[in-house]
């Protein structure tokens, strides 16, 4: 069995990197760190333990890579442009492509590249950062929410490409969960990430801060509400107590910058589009105006236009 | 005819002066800047020409300053607690206060202060800032809307003590409108302040980069859509149209850094209370919700609480 891993950052690195450690056959698809990576491999410092991987499978161009029987795709949302090209070339006839990204309806999109391929969805509840060249810091938790993606957008339950995913992932020590519901999976990531994702950025503070200031807090919790609602409106029925669960969990997080705030401070483009407009747009077709997360996600327009020096 | 000037900042620094070069017996209530202004009197660098006062009548302390007919409050509303001791030292029995504020039920908070005084609020359409002790520059416009407060918030008209104020103005050459209804005009007011204010603090930008583009734009817009929908609620006719008129307005005045904007800056509170919370009230109380600003009111508590190093 052959793995590919398009965007060997903080979530492609860390995984693709643990996934070699238990003896896998992978191949990591760079861009900047490329000569880095090959000549020195990978390093992990992790809070499970630090290890170093000398020598990977690394390379810079898609048509250079065999092709695989999985690709997981980690790459930031903002470069799901590349993947018209990088999929055809990296994936086997009726392989799996696994999605370990944020935001909503990615899985659909890759499903209209490579019609023949299983599309699995994996929700990573991982706090970790790159912090220089195939150097990755895993700072909490390393937990993955696999999901089949259906056309019908229904509950998919498990099937043997999600088995078979998830045995590769719990064998590595990756503490996996199965969703039932990739939709519902989805929305219930995004409570949390259309709350802390784009408040942290704008707002210049970690969730730490956010969180011990009473207006903040309430802002967020306010934005993770209306996060419910829309879900429930797009036919995923999360309860309104879901907010209090990723409000207590936040508490007991480290002090954390989450992806969104990492790109923002190393001037990356922002995961606005997927993060916050797709959900808005799913929310508007059904009728119901996520009248709180759209400020956020103008200002975020504005912020990352000006981050990216392009007004 | 004596007439005391409250706060003698960018708004009752410059209409206070202008006042004096019109030959009016002016008595000004200073804090930080007393022992300067005291000294060296006020300047006012303007569009419309400069002027220098060398000699003012100013207080450091209201028990000092003589009782006026007309008392001009002018202060930043984070200081309308000081009202209750400074307006009984400084208003004659049956004088008039003129409220030059931004926010809401100002009229109504003095008027509780002294009830034997006829209150007039005033809305100024004024770019000024202050740049130094007793030193004040005004950029652009200057007209004052003025309209009378009755209890019961109903349009009051040109009473005698409206015309009286109106006249003491226009004779020194300030552009006055006459508002009938004075909760209107400061709905109308809230439109920009409400749209404007808060954004140029959260996206730290003038009103000419928020002009520019297009998300904080739209943001603004459906802000001041919100307000205008709340005025209507609370029973003030503002018609949908008014938000383009302020939008058209704002593209042809000078670039500029709102009130808020400057008082963060200087590290200064923000009038969050008076010209958000206090209308996400009053709205509130009439069965609407202000969802957008009130993501922005809560937005702007984080910003002033760690702005002024208090969290």
């Amino acid at each position: 069995m052959r793995i590919g891993v398009i965007g060997t950052g903080a979530v492609g690195g860390y995984y693709g990197a643990l996934l070699v450690k238990n003896g896998l056959d992978v191949h990591f698809l760079l861009n900047s760190d490329f000569e880095h990576v090959r000549d020195n491999g990978l390093l992990v410092e992790s809070k499970d333990g630090d290890f170093e991987l000398g020598t990977v499978n690394a390379y810079s161009c898609s048509e250079d890579m065999p092709k695989c029987d999985v690709v997981i795709v980690a790459l930031k949302t903002t470069h799901n442009d590349l993947l018209k090209s990088m999929l055809p070339d990296t994936i086997k006839k009726n392989g799996i492509i696994v999605m370990l990204q944020n935001g909503l309806n990615i899985e659909k999109d890759v499903a209209e590249i490579i019609p023949s391929a299983t599309v699995v969805g994996g929700l990573c509840f991982l706090c970790s950062n790159k912090i220089g060249p195939g150097h990755i810091r895993h700072l909490d938790y390393g937990s993955i929410r696999l999901g089949q993606y259906q056309k019908n957008e229904q509950a998919a339950g498990v099937t043997k490409e999600l088995k078979l995913i998830s045995d590769i992932f719990c064998n590595a020590g990756i503490p996996i969960h199965i969703a039932d519901n990739l939709g519902k999976a989805r929305w219930e990531k995004l409570v949390w990430n259309m709350g802390f994702n784009g408040s942290t950025v704008i707002l210049n503070a970690t969730t730490d801060r956010i969180m011990k200031n009473p207006s903040s807090c309430a802002m967020v919790n306010e934005i993770m509400l209306e996060v419910i609602q829309a879900a429930r409106i797009c036919g995923y029925d999360i309860d309104d107590s879901f907010s209090e669960i990723m409000v207590t969990a936040t508490k007991q997080m480290v002090d954390y910058s989450p992806s969104m705030k990492l790109d923002y401070e190393a001037g990356r483009p922002l995961e606005i589009e997927n993060i916050y407009w797709r959900p808005i747009r799913a929310a508007e077709k059904n009728g119901y105006d996520m009248k709180k997360s759209r400020i956020l996600a103008y200002q975020l327009d504005f912020i990352d236009r000006i981050n990216r020096q392009n007004i």
